[in-house]
């Protein structure tokens, strides 16, 4: 861990929660994020505090946090912006290690709201608390069960850790992770970080050995330089991906950052990333493909890429976007061809795309993929329409003209050859030690969060698969850069 | 029409169609292609032809093409490369006006296939009959319910039309039109192009009243010349949205086109485009939403854009990505802002992007976007997170700690509000006349395409809504420049 950076233990792995402003009511956050800290099933013990009720969702309550006869490691404060240095003072008094203040209210509004914020911290420092926020959605961590949140979202559990600056953009990507299977292992809306900042949160899961790949949604940084230094340390160890919005004066004004040096066009956030080794995503949800991509997928030993297609036009499109990315859609190798002309009909294309030509026997797939992935020219093998998932065939089959349960059928037989081709992928990444990944595009979500399940990583796009992959590349171009340089 | 095209009406008109080489063995093209054309429901006569079968799918069957006592408009041959020249004679004979020739192995496959082709087409231009294809999945007219298609595609029908030198892309599109809400009224996979070429199709199109867009996934065009004079006479009618593959080595040898003039770098695509008005799809399924966009909305006065959002994270990324998209996130005049000050509280952004910053009374977002869209200074207005959808609510909703019955009452909720939230788009585009799209980050294709239904266009990412909206910005300034031109 980084010498400055805090250990954030007490935030993230609580044996004890105090919930300041717990409610009855449900219209109210204070009795939202009790209701998902229990429902989750948080494994520590559990605090309401509110000097008016004797229980709190059948728990009972305590009228401030000192006379809660137990050591607090962690105080959610549900409390209105005005109420919350009070309440870190008690805290402070009653041995609290942590506190998550969770009103907005503060130096997002001005100048009132920037003093209330300053006290906070002041208090907090004083009193030798960790203050997460304020302004924050909260913090979930998959190690105790906690999860702190306003929204009701329910994470699934995995491997990656998420920092971010919105609450709305964290929340939903928790949310969206569930359904095209990205767990999380720990998160933080890190809010107006007063006092903790970004980087020390990053150095904590850096050295979090739960923590195999972290993500970052950024609008602005404060100790520019702590952050650089501590992410080019993470970036060794494992990868740090990051969204970074204010790149345009119109997107600074959004971010409520009135100070005009704040603005990062695209070209200088690009340097920073590269220099430090942080993985720009292109797109917000990019951030999830990126992850499942890093935490399923063995990384890359160069950037030749070695393409299986159903469909000629796809393996076109395929070879434009892959090499517009930087890959190199290679030639493959004589002993390749030779192989695979054994398999496919003697018009087959005899290159690399290798298009099966509307080949009908799906037993055919899986050969040709041993093949290419066992082609020493090849680093990389996508392979396009082998998870076929069934939202474009419930598209194609979604006319007046065909019964529901004939569709029903093909579905299930759909799903069940997927399944059989999720197998035969995570063998061959594993005989192999390659990334090999699959590119579908169905919208049927399902199908992509089964194959995360089983370790196997489905691009809804190509453009997608093209981008993740050529990103993959630099990180382990960047890492034996590093590695090298340390020898 | 432009005058060296010739008119397609028997391709995609007809009042009759035999199918030569149909079959009742279901896994025989010639039985798949009929079965299509008769369950879509094929409005003209069906002439099914094989010499050794009486009846075929219950249909009174002839030995050849001749001896049916009709006057036949057009003929799908279904039948194997080798036989095609022949049945092309026959077709002339018997006074049939256009061919469809199914088949693989002409030119794509080498110097053999080459001379089948020349001596197919060479028969066709004796007897004055048109010749699609070969190597073609077929056509689909929604004027005669004709579904002349290899897969089974049952498009939605709509005001689209598409040519595409890829069956699979092309029959793709219409199965994912289906689901997304697309729909289209004509489409051709225009295969090798031997005698009626891209440009033909383009024109025929262009002049067609029930056509209001046309798609065009393309790889290569022969007549360039041509090509380029129809698309920039039919793109002042109509907008044409391109994607163009072949822009790499990689990309033209997959396409298998061995002539070295045929790559077309990205940097020539777009000069062409921009030249002739083509708007530039960026992948391959960005048609659709450019495609659903033109057809729903109406064109942008110019590239102002105002933003509503739930989440202020969401609006500080929409600002960068429609700024570097080359739209303007405009200030919002004083009125506006003093309108809107009434109905937010005190704390909001007073800026655009209109943060709704969290409030949950849905019934002020519609009076928010009422005084946006009215505004003298926007030309555009983008709601993000006013339609829901309950893909992102499904995977929030999604852990071990909700109930099934729970999540489809949430479902059924937002699917009622969604509704609601709809029918105002649809009130307040007609009122300002401007564009009024929406942005989600849902998963689920139903909204979607029943958004689509009621003329809603709903993106599913900010990238998506940025990227198709400075294009159609691009196109009413290329259609206007162009009108003033003539005057």
């Amino acid at each position: 861990m980084d010498s400055e950076s805090r250990d954030l233990k007490p935030v993230f792995e609580p044996r004890s929660v105090a919930v300041i402003g717990a409610s009855n009511n449900p219209t109210k956050w204070g009795c939202i994020i009790l209701a998902n800290i229990v429902s989750y099933g948080f494994r520590g013990k559990i605090y309401p505090v509110n000097p008016s009720e004797e229980k709190i969702l059948g728990i009972k309550a305590y009228p401030n946090v000192m006379s809660v006869n137990d050591e607090v490691d962690l105080a959610v404060i549900a409390r209105p912006a005005e109420a919350v240095p009070q309440h870190i003072e008690e805290c402070a008094e009653a041995g609290v290690k942590a506190v998550i203040a969770i009103a907005g209210g503060f130096r997002e509004t001005g100048k009132e709201g920037e003093e209330l914020e300053k006290e906070s911290v002041r208090r907090a420092r004083k009193g030798g608390l960790l203050l997460v926020g304020p302004n924050t959605m909260g913090v979930y961590s998959a190690s105790v069960n906690l999860c702190a949140l306003m929204p009701p979202v329910s994470p699934r559990k995995g491997e990656v850790a998420l920092i971010s600056q919105s609450g709305n953009i964290g929340t939903n990507l928790l949310g969206f992770g569930s359904t095209v299977g990205v767990g999380f292992n720990k998160f933080v809306s890190s809010g107006n970080e007063a006092d903790i900042e970004c980087y020390e949160y990053l150095a904590y899961f850096g050295s979090d050995p739960n923590v195999k790949v972290i993500l970052l949604y950024l609008e602005g940084v404060r100790s520019g330089r702590k952050f650089m230094r501590v992410a080019e340390e993470v970036s060794e160890k494992k990868p740090v991906i990051a969204y970074k919005s204010g790149r345009t004066q119109a997107g600074v004004r959004a971010a409520k950052s009135h100070s005009g040096a704040m603005i990062s066009p695209n070209e200088i956030v690009k340097a920073v990333f590269k220099q430090t080794g942080i993985i720009q995503a292109t797109t917000v949800n990019e951030m999830l493909d990126l992850a499942k991509s890093f935490v399923n997928l063995p990384l890359p030993k160069g950037k030749r890429v070695g393409i299986l297609t159903w469909g000629g036009g796809y393996g076109v499109v395929a070879s434009d976007v892959f090499e517009e990315a930087g890959l190199d859609v290679v030639s493959l190798s004589d002993d390749t061809i030779r192989k695979l002309s054994m398999l496919l009909p003697p018009y087959w294309s005899k290159g690399n795309p290798v298009d099966l030509v509307g080949v009908f026997d799906r037993s055919i797939q899986p050969s040709c993929l041993d093949i290419i992935a066992g082609d020493l020219n090849v680093d990389i093998v996508a392979a396009l329409g082998f998870i076929v998932g069934s939202g474009a065939f419930a598209g194609a089959f979604g006319g007046q003209t065909h019964s529901k349960e004939g569709k029903n059928i093909v579905k299930e037989w759909i799903a069940k050859a997927d399944e059989e081709s999720m197998e035969y992928i995570v063998k061959l990444i594993s005989k192999y030690g390659k990334p090999l990944v699959a590119v579908t595009a169905t919208t049927d979500m399902e199908v992509v969060a089964k194959a995360a399940e089983k370790g196997v990583v489905v691009y809804p796009t190509i453009e997608t698969a093209a981008s993740v992959l050529s990103k993959m590349v630099q990180y382990a171009k960047h890492k034996k850069r590093k590695e090298e340089g340390r020898l």
